[in-house]
């Protein structure tokens, strides 16, 4: 059910591919019935949810209001529509704008309001240094219009330099985000070098000094609001196992304290993890019954949520099938000095070697025969790799859950040997080379080089805390793709075809875009024809370039100089906010990393471990994925939570699986 | 001494100005001369130094055989360069680039050395996050060269688009600076849309993800370094204060514990502070012997030194001069009200809807005689307001030096009155206007503006801070110009005269920047010729314009490729390594702002100043400015030193008083 509703909302976001301005156009008739049939979808969920939910809570929950209310609107806004367009007239679809927040509003997208909640209440001390900001700007302005307007400069294309305020304001504004450095100077130091100092101070107070500042309020909401929600998890969690504790709870002896049997315990844990293992359960279930009594009280069932949440890697140690097969063969003497020649240091840094040699070779030119004939050469050698390391290595645990560089190696390398296969057949039959499965075979060819980071032990960390917040960027991604929609839908109906991209080289329009107006500007001459509002790819992959860099002179031009607000806007919201809060959360992240420190539960642990290692059969180790992001700081933050219980919340917010931001 | 010594160094440094290339040329024979004298004091002061430590002691430490060898240095270069000159022969006078260094290992440049160091123990870890960072780049170089290389794609000014690999390596290392974005990517962009999400993925990754590590590892290690500097201060002073307590101490009692008298501890504080009122030094002694014994033990002797820290601002209540000359007028009906009036909040508020108009005023055309004119009126109303504050308060205590805004004011608005007066004098006497006083007029117009801030109460905490960070930030200058002086010599050597500034527009040598290599380049018609590598203030400039953008396609242009390193190198040195410094520094400024606490000590000062408010004849107020510095989570870390004595550590750090960065 949530699939289907997520595919709807996406259907729902894509018609904007389809509606006028369109990549694929459509008739109007056929997207709006598309429409029209999410909207009785998300009616449809709307009132299950309804049914499922007691009445006074659904009505008090803001987010059932907005939806109700989003879908009323777009009902009304295609009515207006629709007899717009039987009578003729111009319409404007601007309901369109609030179909992200749909996507916001449902009830699944929890960790996207939570994004959105930490926006907001950064949003008061952000205000208050946004204002001294512009104060700041507005006065470097001030000064700039006195001192600069009456010397009669001329900028680069002759006009005049720095004589209306508001042109000042602006061009100040851009130079915080650097894109207009060093032109917007230029005619200033061109006329005296003492002007630079102006500029100089500009940057340094406003770039530098104030740019960070945001980013300290940001940071310092953002983890205010980390420890405020996990205080709240923690709370909610334990309040739940203290009710479980109670309906669970057996009285051992008269007047003893209420407790647990490790009947029932290993009951509940059956039924919230099946798939645990009898020593791992046996395991835990020592740690809690520390004293052997066969039950346990109520201090201890509450960490059960925790223990459970410790990740522990049960590899049992089967023999190699194939010693199950022909143990004769297995144990020879040259089989085992395979064996032990591929388990040596030697082994790891030969095939380092053969990379980085791979890499030159990839680096030349591949019309050479001698160079195409070496990528078999390579092929063989990686995949000889791979059945090294199978013989040596079981294969199940080779392959198994934890071992991402095993499957990442095996990927690549197999689908490379497929492509390049499919490739050379393509080319030995008809002569002609597919390009798009050409340049599948070049990704593939890179990406393999990216396994000689995991030798090198230092980058390890690194690259491990790159891949662990991996999962929390996707919650950014959603976050981001519904400013960015919002600001794409609006840009179109602001700049639809007012820049035209032509393909054909010899229309005289292209050096202008199309647009008379852009004939001799920067933009034109440039060519940035295709940085356009004309269709949705084309707004999204412009906002990533105003993300990076504001450059909006040509729109201004094609327009009029209030569209400038637009860009202000969307820089204040993207740059200063969600960047600084996706700083925030990179930071955030190392600076938990460079503070490892192992959680008391789990110290507990391990020394069962190591106590019972006789009595276990199987051979376990616990992973310091639940353990090192044991936060320090933030730790002594929570004096009134239990110590043993926070880092692992810490640990599972970063490793993305309730990620806070 | 300290004086003479910066004198001197200053004096060295600025040659550079007058040496080849030169902003004012000597004779060169001049400068070595003055260099020789710089030498010679130099020399001195080191003998000198010699002279007062001991021989052992001298020779170990490093920064005196670096001076030692940066001497000699210099002395065998002047001799080669001299030598050279005589034979008509071309020299290089290289030892210039040492000469910021002796700034840096002077026995004053202590702050700068922290800098240094903090800089040298950050590297290793920024080190191999920068290899991750390039072998990132690189794989994203090796792959544009296979996607795109074939595809014969063309830039804008018809090379061929991303066929050599350095080239590429070098325009993706641009493009995380975001300074060719997206003009880098426009011809992949025009050739297919789905170019651009290469694109996209090297931003997130390389400038977004791994700029953010960059950041995080500095500030990391700037945070371990600072806890380990204030740690060892801590110790030092910890050993010393128990050092003078076993000179001071007296057995009072047979068997008893050590103590210190009041007449013995009266003394010392008489001999480290001469300036502390009487009420002052009672209130701290009533401190430290809080139980009235009329001796003080080890612990609360060693509190000493921070006692001595928190700042207590004496207020002494004396009466207005005008009451005590005529009271009768001061105290009648009227007076009264006046005062009553001018205290009132609604004279503030008065006042910053006049700073308003004026703002608005300032905007307008000053040309119009009824603008100009207005002018005064303003001038008048600020007066005004200054001898009616005057009036009211105290002089003295307006005056005091805590007042910051009142100095502040009374400063701009005399000299913007003086300026005035001269600026009409001279109008109106030779009709002819001076552009300098008028700007000076015009700057102090609008420095007046900046005053509406201070009454804003929210605004106050940010400015306060950015107040308090910057005497650091002048450490971070020094450190800035140490690291430009370098670079600018060598830039000059490598690029002097290649780049021409023409003042006449009327050569035609000027469209191009006197080189015929940069006919038609973007540098050349962005009219960057003033940008470049002619003289150290040019230099300088064009160091400012790199580290907030590095364009230096010009440089490359006019030299070879290889110059690209320079400027690669400079930003790694720069942006990579010090804004990165600088962003944690101001950072951890707010975020000790943010955690405000009080400490131990401070507190029961202030009980102390309640209990005894009868007692001690003057009114005494304790600032918060030695208290809210304390930090809470760098606290927490400091488990083995006393609480008490931390905070005032942190906040005269961050009050520049010693700052460690």
């Amino acid at each position: 059910l949530k699939v289907l509703l997520y595919f709807f909302i996406l259907v729902d976001l894509s018609l904007a591919l389809f509606e006028e301005p369109a990549v694929v156009p459509l008739p109007s008739w056929v997207t709006m019935l598309v429409e029209l049939l999410c909207l009785l979808v998300f009616t449809l969920r709307l009132i299950h949810y309804a049914k499922v939910i007691p009445r006074d809570k659904f009505w008090k929950d803001p987010k059932n209001i907005c939806i109700i209310v989003i879908l009323l609107l777009t009902l009304v806004d295609m009515i207006i529509y629709g007899a717009l367009k039987a009578a003729n007239c111009y319409g404007v679809r601007w309901s369109r704008v609030l179909r992200p927040l749909l996507l916001v509003n449902v009830t699944e997208g929890r960790q996207l309001r939570r994004a959105f909640r930490s926006i907001r209440n950064a949003l008061p001390q952000i205000f208050y240094v946004f204002l001294l900001f512009m104060f700041s700007v507005l006065m470097f302005s001030l000064m700039a219009l006195k001192l600069l307007g009456k010397r009669g400069l001329t900028t680069i294309e002759g006009a005049p330099y720095f004589t209306s305020y508001l042109e000042i304001v602006f061009d100040l504004y851009v130079l915080v985000t650097t894109a207009n450095s060093p032109d917007v100077m230029m005619p200033a130091y061109n006329a005296s070098f003492v002007f630079a100092i102006f500029f100089i101070l500009y940057i340094l107070i406003n770039t530098y000094i104030f740019m960070s500042v945001f980013l300290a309020v940001v940071y310092n909401n953002y983890k205010k609001y980390l420890k405020e929600e996990v205080r709240q998890l923690v709370r909610a969690k334990r309040h739940k196992m203290v009710r479980a504790f109670a309906v669970l709870q057996e009285q051992k002896e008269e007047g003893g304290e209420p407790v647990v049997s490790q009947a029932s315990w290993n009951q509940v844990v059956h039924l919230v993890q099946p798939d645990i293992s009898n020593a791992h359960r046996e395991l835990l279930w020592s740690v809690c019954d520390d004293k052997n009594q066969g039950a346990i009280g109520k201090v201890a069932f509450v960490q059960l949520a925790d223990l459970l949440n410790i990740e522990v890697i049960t590899i049992k140690s089967r023999p190699h099938p194939l010693n199950s097969l022909c143990p004769a063969f297995y144990q020879s003497a040259p089989s085992r000095l395979l064996c032990r020649m591929v388990q040596h240091r030697a082994f790891v840094i030969v095939y380092d070697l053969i990379i980085l040699v791979n890499a030159v070779f990839i680096g030349l030119d591949e019309e050479n025969p001698m160079i195409a004939n070496s990528e078999w050469v390579f092929l063989a050698l990686y995949m000889l790799e791979i059945l090294l390391k199978l013989y040596v290595f079981e294969p199940r645990a080779f392959f198994s859950r934890h071992s991402f560089w095993n499957w990442f190696d095996t990927i690549i390398v197999v689908s490379a040997l497929v492509a390049t296969i499919v490739n050379s057949a393509m080319k030995s039959s008809g002569g002609y080379t597919s390009r798009q499965i050409l340049d599948i075979v070049f990704i593939l060819r890179v990406l393999r080089l990216i396994r000689v980071v995991d030798s090198i032990k230092r980058f390890r960390t690194i690259i491990n805390t790159l891949i662990r917040i991996g999962p929390a960027i996707l919650t950014f991604g959603q976050l981001i793709i519904v400013v960015y929609y919002i600001f794409a839908m609006v840009g179109m109906e602001l700049f639809k075809n007012k820049v035209k991209f032509y393909e054909d080289t010899s229309d005289p329009a292209k050096a202008y875009c199309g647009n008379p107006l852009l004939k001799g500007t920067a933009f034109a001459q440039l060519n940035y024809c295709k940085n356009n509002f004309n269709n949705v790819v084309s707004s999204f992959i412009l906002l990533v370039e105003l993300t990076v860099v504001n450059q909006c002179s040509g729109f201004a031009t094609v327009t009029h100089m209030s569209a400038r607000i637009f860009f202000v806007i969307f820089h204040i919201m993207v740059v200063i906010v969600i960047i600084n809060i996706f700083v925030a959360f990179v930071l955030e992240a190392f600076f938990v990393e460079y503070s490892v420190d192992k959680s008391d539960l789990q110290t507990s642990l391990e020394k069962k471990i190591e106590e019972l290692e006789l009595a276990v059969a199987q051979y376990v180790t616990v992973t310091t994925l639940g353990a090192n992001f044991c936060c320090q700081p933030l730790w002594t933050f929570m004096t009134n939570v239990s110590s043993d219980i926070f880092p692992c919340f810490i640990a599972r917010i970063l490793k993305g699986k309730m990620s806070i931001i």
